[in-house]
């Protein structure tokens, strides 16, 4: 037997997205948003509604990162989600994170998340709170990479949002190999 | 030291939305999609080129269901990523599923994957290979519900594509609670 829920925002995986922008005087900020991902070769795309501080400073920088949660940092991902910046302008610094400015664009890193992806805007639209970004850049911590160089997501410890239990889970171990193991199957 | 990767689709983490879809003739079909996610409060957006036998469905029915693969069913889910309807027309059932018809939407639910999302066709564009759908229903078998009726991520098993080392890893346990843990913060 099934049961409905009914027209939900509910998926497995969803992701803990924290954007990174600069405001007009050069103070850093952070959000937290679940309701986003990549949505062709280089882009991704985030549901931002108008009135966060975050969507008035990427529009006028024209550019935002977007670091991966992780659960080393989940209380402070937590709480850039649960505060504005419009009431709290240092908010970044709150969550006890430090930042540096992307190489890229016009945006700050994170340094307590490892892993970012630097992305221009392309375009936004209030109407249906769909900011599209290029992906300029990916980049990553030394310390989160693994064998030949690459992200090691058991290094990195992302973590995911679920929205039926309102909880953050970390992402575990493989359980199959893509491209691969629907060969059986040929 | 950050290492830059360049432009790149990379996310953690990033889902395997499994496409169900009913043929011109009625022969159910099924693809892997990595690129995508929610958007907005009912909406999911994802990436899926025009050469796909799944578009051609799901522009003709109106309709597709995204269900969310699981550990249990890795090896069918990574099948149907890398066979073509066009060229295999009844992949999905090579894959060992079995479907019934959807009560919401045209479309096929499958019955091997426990959670799905029922989706009409908001907008397709070609040219950036955006697939827009309206969430109607959200539904999930009783076996994978836990306290109070939710949907339990621990007896669902979701998961995840690995975009680094093309792997796909399992959810793990929760490692904080949403809109509280960031109170200590406040």
């Amino acid at each position: 037997m099934r049961k409905n829920f009914g027209a939900k925002p509910m998926l497995y995986p969803m992701p803990v997205l924290i954007i990174g922008t600069y405001g007009e005087d050069g103070t850093p900020n952070a959000m937290n948003a679940a309701w986003g991902g990549i949505t062709e070769e280089n882009e991704i795309t985030i549901c931002v509604s108008e009135d966060h501080k975050t969507t008035k400073n990427l529009l006028q920088r024209g550019a935002f990162t977007v670091s991966v949660a992780t659960a080393a940092e989940v209380v402070a991902a937590d709480y850039v989600g649960i505060t504005s910046g419009n009431d709290v302008p240092d908010k970044l610094a709150r969550a006890g994170w430090h930042t540096e400015k992307s190489a890229f664009v016009d945006a700050p890193l994170i340094l307590e998340l490892p892993m970012a992806l630097e992305c221009r805007v392309k375009s936004y639209d209030k109407e249906t709170c769909r900011l599209v970004g290029e992906i300029v850049n990916v980049t990553a911590d030394e310390s989160v990479l693994g064998e030949g160089g690459k992200i090691d997501p058991q290094k990195l410890r992302p973590i995911t949002y679920d929205p039926a239990n309102h909880t953050y889970l970390a992402l575990s171990t493989p359980v199959g190999r893509a491209f691969s193991d629907g060969k059986k199957l040929k």
